[in-house]
Order: structure tokens, then C-alpha cells, then sequence
């Protein structure tokens, strides 16, 4: 069976369902000559103000409301961002929720699950061994299962993210969105495929998972790990999301560990921001030139994640 | 010489003067039943995400650009966000700033003032040691002396955040503001007098000069102290605010520390921001009920600060 990349319809059709539950997130423009050289006019979208702080809440709102959910609730695999995201999702819309956790994942992100009412089972070993115990306890349960990145609902929810950012920058040229597992920036794409606006992705050099596909011409498992690991750190990008971003993105850039951490502690000193690694990657390829605006250019970054201890970010 | 509030006049002049040198901040709904029980709408304006991580750039930017600035430059005594506010719009604007510090402020927001450039002079003692010393060398130099809180120029720069919120929030009933100084208060409540809309002071328990000088008919000075003190710990409000509160705003609420706490600890938690305990206060008062909104109320809180060690949040 081939993947097809998401249609505008299905977005379309995700942000009716779920604009009630999410926040439309702000834009905050830093400042002509703030962040890159030249003249070029950049404008942060603050996804990492969206409940539970990251994005993941539109693809979680999106799956659930398309779905007949059993008695038996939701249930996913996730240590981070996604984790906290369905269990907030399925707390909203009056299901349990049954999260699977890698031992590996750091207590604080595992408490935040667990403080949005989800049963946590915390599994020894790395994601995989925990989406496999998932995979066999739905199958026990009959619960739905959330897969974060690579089904078309949420895919769709993610995409609603586009549509909120050009009515709030209707003349953007550029969007520039980090990528892990792929289904942000493919749904983002999708909404923009066949128009002006050109989407660029970023990857940390130390999780290049998409990169590594484009190279292959399919998702590859691919070793990963640095300080952006635990939100962007997927062993292998979404068969979707590698459809889209094979049709519909410009670009994929690398940035290095150290342009992350300066984009951390940038956001911080001159915005008031506090994003975790993955969600600064974006900016720091504007920090480090891994993708350098013409000097008319209107460039959107998504700013998607916040979930860190906030005292990191100046440590 | 009886002290007027700012008129709306020289509001918008302000605004004129200085929206290309400032951020138009955003705004976030948390979500109806989020921060209070019952049906109000709630909406933060994000001022803490201006330039130097508080309003006052908008005071800063309006009293430089209405004025002959002499060769000396600027000098202001603030050992917060005042003295980073001078240091941003001088530089900016290509004057010199000489800020005097009392010796009991922090180190972190000292050294904030002195990579913005500006001439750092640390005072032994307190803020009106710092005042005092201010005050003569401003004599020997003929710089601009730039006054916290109590030149019209600077309220009526405090007060352009008025004109975004209604721009942003046509149909808010109240706003709830934190007191120090009273300078933004005051600008905000001469742009909203005669208008429907219910401007609410919020105070800490422990600096509440302004609920003293209502008392006592005049501003009074005031002992201060608490969690909140280095950005609203004015010993003796201004005569513009004074004036200004005294005749247009509606009410002045009280917010223990323990309250300006909790709502730090809510907005990271609820909203991934990192609000310091001054930039909190007025979220406090909705948190522990000082204030409570009707359930059709639409209420715009201004989180006003972020300037604090971001660890500080959640430690």
C-alpha cells in the first residue's frame, strides 16, 4: 500500500474538529536585525504556549474526535511530549488513557503523565521495548491506539498549526520547523504544498532521521541521540511524513548540539522564552546560518516545544 | 503644582513615538475554566515577552524620543527592569546610559544592564542611596534624568499597552494590572478612563504603597518588602499614578506571596511562562480569588515581567 501525504480537506476538517480544545498560539515578531543579519523580517510562532507545551495536543484532539474511542480508551507510547499530550487530550474528552513509558524517559515527564490522570506503565529499556508492550496490551484491550506521528488524523492536527499561521503572517515567504518524527512538518507542508510559501526542515545533526531517508529513499532506522533526542529523536520518520517532505518541502538542514544550546539561551535572553532543545531547533538555523534569509525574506519559525526544567536553559 | 494623569492625547503620541522601537506583544487564552471556576474568559497579554523581559521599554523609548537628548546622555537609577529598559532604548536609540545600582541588587541583573552597554555605578545601600547618588551626577553631567514611574512621557508610554490590549481584545470588561511604582497602571488607566472597561489594581500583601496612599489621601512612604519587592517594591507610589488610580481605577486587591508564587508555579505549568514574581502578581489575585471575575467577564490580565533565573520557577 503506498502513503499518500494528508490532503488540505483532512486538515481542514481537523481544525474544525479540534479549535474548540486547542489554543490558537501567538506570533511574537523578535525584531528586525535580532536573530540573522540583513533585513530579512522573522516572526516566531509560539506553539510551545499550546497546552501541555508542544503542538502534539492538535494531532492528539484531531485522532481522538475522528475516532469511535472503545470503552477501553486510548492508549500510546511515549516517555515525552506525545505521552502528555493524549493523556490530556483523553482527560478532556472523558477517556482513560493508558500511556507506556520507556524507564529511560526522566521522571518529570513521566510525573506529567501521570498528573493528567493516565495510567502510566513504565516499561525497562528505550522506546521501542515500550511501543511494543503498548502494541501488545492494545491488543489485549481493545483501547485506540495513538501512533505520534504517522497516522493521517494526526498528521491533520498537526497541519492546523499552517493554517492559524497564515491567517496570523498572511504574507509569509518561508517556515522553518524542526523535525522528528516528521509529523509537524508534514502536515505544515501539506497545507502549503502548491503554494509560494517554501517549508524548510531542521534536524539535529545527532538525530537526522529524515535526512537519512531522503538519502535512502525510504524511512530507515537510524541511530540517534544529543541534547535534542528525547523530543526529536524518532528512530525512523513516519512513512507519511517521508511522502510529504519528499514532495512538498524545499529543504532539510543539519544544525550542531552547540547552535541548539545557543538558541536556548537566545530565546531566553531576548525573548523571555523558555524552549526545550527540540523546540529551538528551528531557531538555530537561523543562528548558525544552516539556512540564511535573503534579505526581503518573511520567515516564520515554529517555536513547538517548551518541556524542560526551566532552570536548563541559563545552566 | 497639582500633578494631572497623562491624557489620552499624549498616549497616543507615545504610541506614534515609539511602535517601531517596541514588540506589539500577544496575547493567550489558557481556556475558559483553566485559571478561575466558572464561565469568564480569561486572556494574558504577554508584555513579559517585550524587549528586556518587561513593559518598561514602552516609558523608556517615549520619554528618549520626546526629548532634546544632551551629549551626556541618559542616566536613571534602577537596579531592575527600569535600568535594562534605559540601557535597551539608549542603545538602541545611540545614547550613552549611566545607571546607578544599589549594591543590594542582584549580580544577574546588574550584569543584564551592563552587556546592554550601558555605564554601571553600584551604590553602596538601597534604592534611594542609589537615587541620591543618581541625582547629583546627573547634576554634573546634564544627562536625561529618566524617572521609573513618575514623567509623563514614561507613563504615557506604559500606557500604549492599553491601545494594543483594545486593538487585540475588543470586548474586554476589566483588566487587571500589578502596581509598583504605578506607572503602568496609571498609563492603562488613563487610556481606558470613561470607557467601560474596569481597570483593577493588583498589590502584594507586603508592598502595597498604592492601597497606603489611598489611605491616606497622598502618596505616603511605604515599608516594603516580600517576594515581589524588586519590581514592585516602590517605597512611595508616584504623584501621576496617585492621581491617576485615585480617579480611574476601579479597585485596588491585595495577593499574599504565597498567591504571586502559585501563580508562577500555574503559569509554567498551564502555559509554559516564566513569569517573575512581580510579572505573576495579577494572575495571583484571579488564582486566589482577591479578584473574581462574574462568569460572562472578559478579563485580560497583563503578565507584566519575566525577569527572574528561570530555575527560580520551579525550584
Amino acid at each position: 500500500m503506498t502513503v499518500e501525504p494528508v490532503t488540505k480537506a483532512q486538515i481542514a476538517a481537523a481544525h474544525g474538529r479540534i479549535r474548540q480544545y486547542v489554543r490558537s498560539t501567538p506570533v511574537l515578531r523578535p525584531g528586525v536585525g535580532s536573530l540573522v543579519a540583513g533585513g530579512a523580517d522573522i516572526v516566531l510562532k509560539l506553539e510551545l504556549l499550546q497546552h501541555t507545551g508542544s503542538f502534539k495536543p492538535r494531532g492528539g484532539f484531531s485522532k481522538l474526535l475522528a475516532s469511535a474511542v472503545p470503552e477501553a480508551g486510548v492508549i500510546a507510547a511515549s516517555g515525552g511530549n506525545f505521552g502528555r499530550a493524549v493523556a490530556y487530550a483523553a482527560r478532556s474528552l472523558g477517556h482513560p488513557a493508558e500511556i507506556f513509558v520507556p524507564a529511560t524517559s526522566p521522571a518529570s515527564k513521566t510525573d506529567g503523565i501521570r498528573h493528567l490522570g493516565a495510567l502510566v506503565r513504565v516499561v525497562p529499556g528505550y522506546y521501542a521495548e515500550a511501543a511494543a508492550a503498548m502494541e501488545r496490551r492494545a491488543l489485549e484491550t481493545g483501547a485506540l491506539l495513538m501512533h505520534p506521528f504517522d497516522q493521517p488524523e494526526v498528521v491533520a492536527g498537526q497541519g492546523t498549526v499552517a493554517i492559524e499561521l497564515i491567517e496570523q503572517i498572511p504574507d509569509v515567504n518561508t517556515v522553518l520547523v524542526a523535525i522528528g518524527g516528521g509529523g509537524l512538518i508534514s502536515g505544515i507542508a501539506s497545507w502549503l504544498g502548491g503554494t509560494d510559501v517554501k517549508v524548510i526542515g531542521v534536524e539535529p545533526e545527532m538525530a537526522a532521521g529524515m535526512t537519512a531517508a531522503l538519502a535512502a529513499g525510504e524511512p530507515v532506522i537510524t541511530e540517534v541521540g544529543g541534547i535534542a533526542a528525547d523530543s526529536l529523536g524518532a528512530a525512523k520518520v513516519g512513512e507519511i511524513a517521508f511522502a510529504t517532505v519528499a514532495q512538498d518541502v524545499a529543504q532539510v538542514v543539519l544544525v550542531p548540539d552547540a547552535a541548539i544550546r545557543e538558541a536556548q539561551i537566545w530565546l531566553w535572553r531576548h525573548c523571555s522564552l523558555v524552549a526545550e532543545p527540540g523546540g529551538a531547533a528551528a531557531t538555530a538555523a537561523l543562528l548558525c546560518g544552516a539556512y540564511v534569509p535573503g534579505p526581503d525574506e518573511r520567515v516564520a519559525v515554529l517555536v513547538c516545544g517548551a518541556n524542560c526544567d526551566p532552570g536548563d536553559v541559563m545552566a
